[in-house]
């Protein structure tokens, strides 16, 4: 654990400052916003001027979440006596709020991510737990504050989110102890759960059918290799996004170890590879420069689709017959 | 709560016996196996003699639960001391087994059904729990059985299934608290997830594409309409098992309220309607002679697939436009 500070340590400056600003990485996700927003209701209710700051969107799927303070006016406070950074420990993923980070008099940092470092003045970073909406729990509770259904349902959003659903290896008992006390206080994880998986849209189930069709099975159906083209979405409705869960898709197929999706973006080819049980995809994304973890790496391809569909089918012949 | 005893009493009747046959449900689910794959292991254990007596085969997907005290062999004890039924409390839902049943010198049940009444000599029935499984496990505890790792990964497989992933309204603090306990036997939950949600088989989701590629949205998208023929099923190498899920499907897209789905079966369509928030599909269902809750309902047309699409249209608008 890469951590400077205990989350009793970070608990005591928090409530010992009177303005905080809230960051998280860009592009956030159910864990970055349900942190975010919990803890600054948190603080609210401890009487403190209390900002979640963001440039980038909310994504469509996430906006059931209490969004009361969240803001994009940069300069709603200045000279904040606190910024906390939350779910990110990297400053290349938040680059357009760093100067605004570092105007804090005391910088915080509490995240979850196995390859962080941890930055700022005190940081905490635990890799054991499944999300920073963990971490952020812990640290309420250490703060003494007042958790209400509306935090919780935020840190629900994050946890379910960070784990899909608590299937993925990261949940742990700590995971679903923590569920467990959400729960008594009222939440509607009913309702959140229509919200994250019962509302896709039908430009996106109909990408993935399209892309189904289209998709070979190789070495005996261990690897499956699906694409989509510019026109097949066109032809769907769809928006290039809408295909970002069709690697999943074809890694769900019973038999199925590796999938590897192709998606046009302009003059490129996006890849996408997923493993399920014992396969490294990663090995594979780095021989055509790109990178990730065993069971999800990624690489672009500078040619049309039909040469990289070839070399993927070449990557997975060195892969598959070696 | 309908019981006539504790789980504290069952456990000490248990306890007591010495040879214990365990009954469930027809078409055993992950709840009615995983439930009694524990409680036969956890008897094992203690030095008894206790088997899970069953008729029907085991669904492909759930092979990967505990299936040494399974057996199919009706006579191999006889005249037992103890017999328990799991996860049902209705003689219409093991016909074949009833008679073997009434062999126990005493009869217990264990259920979390809401419609459930209760049978034999002892019985606990208690609808707040998510998963018959919920109560397995604290009939064990309570037993002072030792849980081991095999046990704890049935019992995380009945909740598991009976939850939808701990999505559905029933889960609850209970439900995570007891999952929290699980986990700490080091249960290889990551690999039963896999199993569960990581392994559909290809003809299914070919089946579920052409399902929606031929779907009907009405009432501005709030219904979805969907049906599969034999000439698809055929097409896609699939069973109509193979739709079960098309319902759903189709229930989870962005804005559908309601979700209608018709498989030919013989000379009669049989339907099944799911809604999400707010529509009572068994008002329907029950209009055409079927039943079920307000959120999952179904029912049998005798006559065409053309006819059984007309008439689920015409009860569509007798609902949607009163």
């Amino acid at each position: 654990m890469k951590s400077n500070a205990s989350l009793k340590e970070i608990a005591g400056i928090l409530k010992a400052a009177q303005s905080i600003l809230v960051f998280t990485h860009t592009n956030p996700d159910g864990d970055a916003l349900g942190s975010a927003a919990a803890l600054c209701r948190a603080l609210r209710k401890m009487g403190k001027d209390a900002w979640a700051v963001f440039t980038d969107h909310i994504p469509e799927y996430l906006h059931f979440i209490d969004d009361e303070y969240f803001t994009w006016d940069i300069d709603l406070i200045k000279n904040q006596d606190v910024s906390i950074c939350l779910d990110c420990s990297d400053y290349d993923r938040f680059p357009t709020l760093i100067d605004k980070f570092n105007d804090g008099k005391t910088k915080l940092c509490v995240d979850h991510h196995a390859t962080a470092d941890g930055f700022g003045d005190y940081y905490y970073v635990d890799s054991d737990a499944a999300a920073t909406c963990e971490l952020a729990y812990m640290l309420m509770v250490e703060m003494g504050a007042e958790i209400d259904k509306t935090i919780a349902e935020s840190i629900y959003a994050g946890i379910n989110t960070d784990t899909g659903s608590f299937r993925y290896s990261n949940a742990t008992s700590q995971t679903h102890r923590i569920t467990a006390e959400l729960m008594e206080y009222g939440i509607d994880h009913t309702s959140i759960n229509v919200k994250l998986y019962q509302t896709i849209g039908l430009a996106k189930m109909r990408i993935q059918a399209a892309s189904l069709d289209k998709a070979e099975f190789l070495y005996d159906g261990k690897v499956a290799l699906g694409f989509v083209t510019d026109e097949m979405l066109k032809k769907a409705s769809a928006t290039v996004d809408d295909a970002d869960d069709n690697v999943d898709m074809l890694r769900n197929i019973e038999g199925v170890e590796m999938a590897v999706f192709l998606k046009e973006k302009g003059d490129n080819v996006k890849v996408s590879m997923r493993s399920k049980s014992y396969a490294n995809v990663n090995e594979i994304a780095a021989s055509l420069g790109g990178g990730g973890h065993a069971k999800a790496a990624g690489c672009t391809l500078e040619m049309s689709m039909e040469d990289a569909i070839e070399t993927m089918k070449k990557a997975l012949e060195d892969y598959w017959q070696n």
